[in-house]
């Protein structure tokens, strides 16, 4: 028997013990969404709470990746393993294998203490909103103690699904201050830490006074955790050992002070709400039959009804 | 009786007789959600549909919005009037008025038959996928016969906007071909038009044949309309008669082939449908009322039931 045709409570026993083959058909079913990744989730919901997850964030071109990568290096050489999710359409590591685009980064692909996973969703009712602490869940639930999760820090989504790990790291590059082609009110909302990655060009300087000016005027310099400005230059793996301590002295602090268990109910909260308003969307195409439905929309794009009041004669038979 | 108190149809009256202080209030209206952003949608869905949107994408920094001012110049020495909604979080447009930026590029923004206005969405329960639409409808019914729609070039529901445009032009930068930092799949699929903007630096040609390429492998190529290639530099308004005589071309094409109506027909199904799931969301809240709510949450974050089935039980009484 394949492992294409086992069922999920058995993949997920290989998973548990060690099979990433397993654990990739897993994150796949995730992927689809649909009935399987309910039976994942049902299984992985009990057991998932070891882990710990740091995002990964910043600009298209910060060097998120390489960052990502070297701290994947510096994971590996504490005997630490280590689990990757990209799901930044711009990273290497999502591979871009759509147009033949190819994998540049993979250093660590054969090492079995990494694992490294891209999301695509296209399947997926709630997308990466969904998805992605679905994943998270299961990657910790078969036993991963580090998960990185690296996002592009530009989009809706992305940088909400960013500010939803234990720790956030958001990467900016020198002169990053100064120009206006970054989300900064949003990546400066969820930076835990930041790293101004290629800190051997000039700037570096001048945009961490930019940064600590930005956090004086936010009020996150005066919260009992002011993120750490920290200057890496991660092709070369320097700042990587500083990073890593100052996540480490993060997660000790949002351990001691509750914070920790603040978040991840906050994220759990967000998830619920997310499953319901997927659901509802379901029930209410079965609730209303598909031809109901299609009539429906051929009033809307006839301009025979307005789009409110085609949702209120759909709606009607639901929760009146 | 000042602005701010009048109702929303007088407002829309206001409006469509000129007052731009009118119209940047019932935006507004639309940014927040709620009550009057559906009774808006009634006012504008009925006389909305003779205005054209373009659509301008691409990834940060590719000079998008120097792009978006060269066009508008263009329009506006032909007569034309013109609207630009901004919706991309890195745009000069869209201001970034918290943290300090300031807006660099308003040069059309004391021209009367310019209308420049940028999207935040933070009180609007469908976010961009439905203040977007909602709000290039308004402008579309007050008269503005030129919508253009910009946003980055990144994330999942900004390349989803992006692609709703009637014309969507994607604009890269020379070496862009070569690298890996853009969501190329995404930005292909909805491509009408390339610009390789800054073509005056080297890497143009290459960044042609890439494209080129790249159409090949997609399908494209072989599609009635192949997306044409432009080379631009928007700083010096290079291109920018090309590029908008290629949009016309682009109408004329859609327009004959009753591509447009597919797509103005599709946009409405998935506004449709996006309005649904939050109606049902809001409507499943009261049902349940706010004490079952927060018991279910609480139960989840406790660990005492899963999100699912406590999704089941929250949606018990809803349509069934």
């Amino acid at each position: 028997m394949s492992r294409r045709h086992l069922p999920v409570a058995a993949l997920f026993e290989a998973a548990t013990a060690g099979d990433r083959a397993a654990l990739a058909r897993l994150l796949s079913l995730l992927e689809r969404g649909g009935a399987e990744a309910r039976d994942i989730g049902r299984l992985t919901y009990p057991v998932a709470g070891r882990g710990y997850t740091v995002g990964l964030t910043g600009a298209p071109g910060a060097g998120k990746s390489t960052l990502t990568s070297a701290t994947i290096g510096h994971l590996r050489s504490m005997g630490e393993e280590v689990a990757v999710l990209a799901i930044d359409p711009s990273s290497p590591f999502t591979g871009g294998a759509i147009l033949g685009d190819r994998v540049r980064m993979q250093d660590h692909a054969t090492d079995p203490g990494v694992f490294i996973r891209s999301m695509a969703t296209r399947g997926h009712l709630g997308g990466l909103s969904l998805a992605t602490p679905e994943a998270v869940r299961l990657l910790d639930a078969v036993g991963k103690r580090w998960i990185l999760v690296e996002t592009v820090g530009v989009g809706q989504v992305e940088v909400e699904i960013a500010g939803k790990a234990d720790t956030t790291v958001v990467v900016v590059n020198p002169g990053w201050g100064d120009s206006v082609q970054a989300n900064k009110a949003g990546l400066m909302e969820i930076a835990d830490i930041f790293v101004i990655n290629k800190a051997d060009r000039k700037g570096t300087e001048e945009t961490r006074r930019d940064l600590e000016g930005m956090l004086e005027l936010s009020d996150l310099a005066h919260d009992a955790w002011r993120p750490p400005i920290i200057a890496a230059v991660a092709t070369e793996r320097r700042g990587v050992d500083e990073l890593w301590s100052t996540v480490l002295a993060h997660r000790d602090f949002i351990s001691s002070t509750h914070e920790l268990e603040r978040r991840r109910e906050f994220r759990l909260r967000e998830e619920l709400r997310e499953i319901v308003a997927r659901r509802l969307e379901q029930r209410a195409r079965v609730v209303l039959g598909d031809d109901r439905w299609t009539e429906l929309q051929r009033g809307v794009v006839g301009h025979h009804i307005d789009p409110w009041s085609a949702a209120d004669e759909m709606l009607g038979p639901v929760g009146a």
